[in-house]
């Protein structure tokens, strides 16, 4: 295809496209004639990570760049990839230097070893549960392993329902699309429905 | 106790305690000489209740106020008390005019119906989850109720246990208080724990 309908298809502007291809985001077309190049799929495709990375991360480019790098260099694998697009997509927590954070943090890492979970000990996830625990024991809520579980299962059984999203075989650019939309979105879903779910917990509990 | 034992166990400033009197959010303690007065537990725990609004809900005092007129007020019910701190929490989406949003948050309260839920009309979750609707759509995600299931079920589950966290007969500012944290800060929990439990279903899935 022409850029014309790479850009109708895409929902992006000729000048963004063009753009695009300049910082190294979107690979040049093939030549077809002094001016004019042909688009294919695997455009298209990138296209639609790079839109959803700017809509739904607010990503600047530069954090592009480094998504789009590990999804063009195929030996890193895809667990990797994920990792880097969390890492990016943050937020991150600035660790304060104080003692009580610090033994959140341990208390987040311990959990995380016990519940044997694979996740990098960089991954930004961990420091907003740390967070968490922080703010909670400020306010007089102990944290227990028995007031967790009911979190850890629901937050295990989502995340298997999400990577059961990804199509075998599919190609990277749509893999790493698909998890920054369960990240990113369901991640929105998953909150308004708790919030819709807590209202009705309370009228069915005080409510006569 | 005096203020300055009140002020110590509050954890705010004597400053900030006479503030709250002032704006009418605290009531004012028993006179005990011309320029002193005596505060009890209901005092502290209100106390505790509006740091809690103003450190988790970043809510504006007349917001406040609102949440301590309904705390106040025995004939609003509980869960009209916890509608009212839900919505004064937000996020408020701003709803488009497009027939999109529309459709989408006619989805909303078609699936909140059928769930049965007990949620009001005006609860600003309806429009987080419209939003995202909107968003899925627009990326090529379309939505069914298969893939809401497993999020549907874990937001039910949650809540359950939150609202298992509030003990019978206790005050109302405490309610609200559990409550409150139950929204603001075990949402963070929740999610911080969903995007752990993504980034390691993506290592058992796709690493060896």
């Amino acid at each position: 295809m022409l850029i014309s309908e790479l850009s109708d298809r895409s929902g992006l502007t000729v000048q963004t496209i063009k753009f695009y291809i300049r910082e190294g985001l979107l690979p040049r077309g093939e030549a077809a004639g002094a001016t004019r190049a042909r688009y294919d799929r695997r455009h298209l495709e990138r296209l639609r990570l790079i839109r959803a990375l700017r809509e739904l991360g607010d990503l600047p480019v530069a954090a592009i760049q480094k998504i789009i790098a590990a999804v063009d260099d195929e030996g890193a694998g895809l667990p990797e990839l994920f990792g880097a697009t969390q890492h990016a997509l943050g937020p991150h927590v600035e660790p304060p230097d104080d003692p009580h954070w610090r033994a959140a943090r341990e208390d987040v890492d311990a959990l995380v070893r016990e519940l044997g979970w694979r996740a990098s000990e960089r991954a930004p996830a961990r420091d907003l549960l740390a967070q968490a625990f922080v703010a909670l024991r400020r306010l007089g809520f102990p944290i227990t392993l028995r007031d967790l579980r009911p979190y850890v299962r629901a937050a295990a059984d989502v995340a298997e329902h999400e990577i059961g999203r990804v199509a075998d075989g599919e190609p990277r650019d749509r893999t790493v699309h698909t998890l920054l939309v369960s990240t990113v979105l369901y991640e929105q879903v998953l909150t308004a429905l708790h919030r819709l779910a807590q209202e009705d917990a309370a009228a069915r509990r005080f409510a006569p």
